[in-house]
């Protein structure tokens, strides 16, 4: 762990208030999302207008560089003394060494599911987290094409439009299913490796998504045979579908703590679990470890309830249904600087 | 064809009327799928009622049969003249021949996406098509939780929410990319077929996708490397979304003529193309043939423009990238009665 080996401590009535500044500019950057796509239909439409130049990737790193600069001076001007990190806090070609310290940092994602936003699909998002000790305890993300907002805050428990509760569903939801993986929505995404050699994370990522789709006698008993297999094309927003309970797997491998700290703030308010998509060598009886923020493997359960009839609890359900994905998992090679 | 041998015409004054019915009939529905969603939150997390035992099948099944109801004998009522399909139509265990005649019919899916519904994950529909001589002429799709309604009526273009013609980003869009299925997002869906036998649908749907994912140099040069993958459980919502202009590619089979005919009206009067998903055997050189809606087998290309530079034309972009598709796609298994 990259620390100070200084504990720093934030009081509830601070976090209230630095929890409305990050949903307003959660709000604020998304606006500027908006106005990105208003305007290149707008601009590109007309006619009587000369063709603009711009290509689908100008659009992307032009927006991406606008909403980080605001969101990087709106926290430098109210929160000096907060450290802050996103994709732009790295050089181009420097190795992404993990930069996190105990201090309080801004850990942001201006715009999640940028090929979603090229392509005006609503999957993509601005991610907003303040990580404390290395844990994430405010989480905000605006996903603006679909007027949805999703929020957390430490002991405040997940929210959506900050008036409905996480889980959508509530207690209804019960512990997961008894045999899960099956009947499960089971949340995955293909990632930018698409090397096609049998060691390839493509291949181990594939290799994983046909053992969970599988009927149970299939794959030498492996078979998940989940209900759904969904691909949104962002870390961000699968991780607040399965803070809402739409999603009860999210298995990935890949992705960097921009794009999942302010879900596993989410998730965790919400009653879900996040730990690693990695097997450990005794994944059958080892504890369930936290998730490490910048680990790049990443395997969130939704919130679940107590069972009625006196059977399994929560997080007794969660924990087994970790061991169903690990047991099906295949490892995935992911490595990074100052991260074990 | 299973036709009647008489060919019907609506005028486009009558088509218009009925236009703005099923626009009204999609809102009704949809605000009932939405009814749904809320009583099931309200009624099960009232700690002081008596727990429901309805589970979430239950609660599809009872939704599904509520608005088929709905839309049914609202149909009925106002055009008693008119054909109506859909699921419901067939007695379980009757194989399910094509029933759709050459006379105006209805070819309805009251909730398209129902694992998702019963996760509240937000990619749910209805969807409402007008078929006349075996051509999709009206199509309405409103997914409720999205505030999303998209429609469209022969020679009328198609809209989202009745205000923003699709596909959204306009002439922008421009033909479809040089080196497609390169840059291009593909949506595809994993489907029911769960056989884990080299032969199974569920093999041939794994090999298509990777091929499609994988470096250009991989898979024997098969390698399409996607700019990305995507699968949302909901066809109908994949068929939006290529007219939309958010998704380039959906390749797809298995379902039926209840879940695409809405979209298929609406991919066309976009500008869009649907065809066969399974490769002819002169796959190179064959005609791209007009899609049949009772095929179970689905090749959707998202709506093109003519380049500015007087390089290709939209229609040729569009079927290169047909061709391209073909080449990579493994012929599915999914026969029916009725349909050649």
């Amino acid at each position: 762990m990259n620390g100070t080996g200084q504990r720093h401590s934030i009081s509830d009535a601070e976090l209230n208030t630095i929890y409305s500044f990050a949903i307003q500019l959660g709000k604020d950057a998304g606006q500027m999302l908006t106005d990105a796509i208003n305007s290149r239909r707008q601009g590109l439409n007309k006619p009587d207008l000369p063709e603009e130049k711009m290509n689908a990737v100008d659009i992307v790193t032009k927006t991406d560089t606008e909403v980080e600069q605001f969101i990087h001076e709106s926290i430098s001007h109210q929160y000096p003394e907060h450290a802050f990190i996103d994709e732009e806090t790295y050089s181009k070609g420097q190795s992404k060494q993990y930069l996190v310290t105990d201090k309080p940092t801004w850990v942001v994602d201006p715009l999640d599911g940028t090929v979603n936003f090229t392509h005006a699909f609503p999957m993509f998002c601005v991610s907003i987290a303040l990580v404390v000790n290395q844990k994430p305890v405010i989480g905000v993300i605006y996903a603006p094409m679909l007027n949805q907002l999703f929020s957390a805050c430490r002991g405040k428990g997940a929210w959506l439009n900050e008036t409905t509760q996480l889980p959508m569903l509530g207690k209804s939801l019960g512990p997961l299913p008894k045999n899960a993986p099956g009947k499960c929505i089971f949340s995955c995404e293909w990632g930018k490796d698409r090397r096609d050699n049998p060691n390839s994370n493509l291949h181990r990522k594939v290799d994983t998504f046909v053992n969970m789709a599988s009927e149970p006698s299939g794959r030498g008993g492996l078979g998940g045979m989940v209900h759904g297999m969904r691909s949104l094309g962002s870390a961000t927003l699968d991780l607040a579908y399965i803070a809402m309970g739409s999603f009860d797997l999210w298995w990935e491998g890949g992705c960097w703590e921009w794009d999942v700290a302010a879900g596993i703030c989410l998730v965790q308010e919400a009653g879900g679990v996040v730990t690693t998509a990695n097997p450990p060598h005794d994944w059958q009886t080892c504890d369930i470890g936290e998730v490490k923020l910048g680990g790049r493997s990443y395997l969130a359960i939704r919130p679940a309830f107590d069972a009625t009839d006196g059977g399994e609890n929560a997080r007794q359900s969660q924990e087994r249904v970790v061991r169903e994905v690990w047991k099906r998992a295949v490892k995935l090679d992911y490595e990074r600087p100052g991260v074990s």
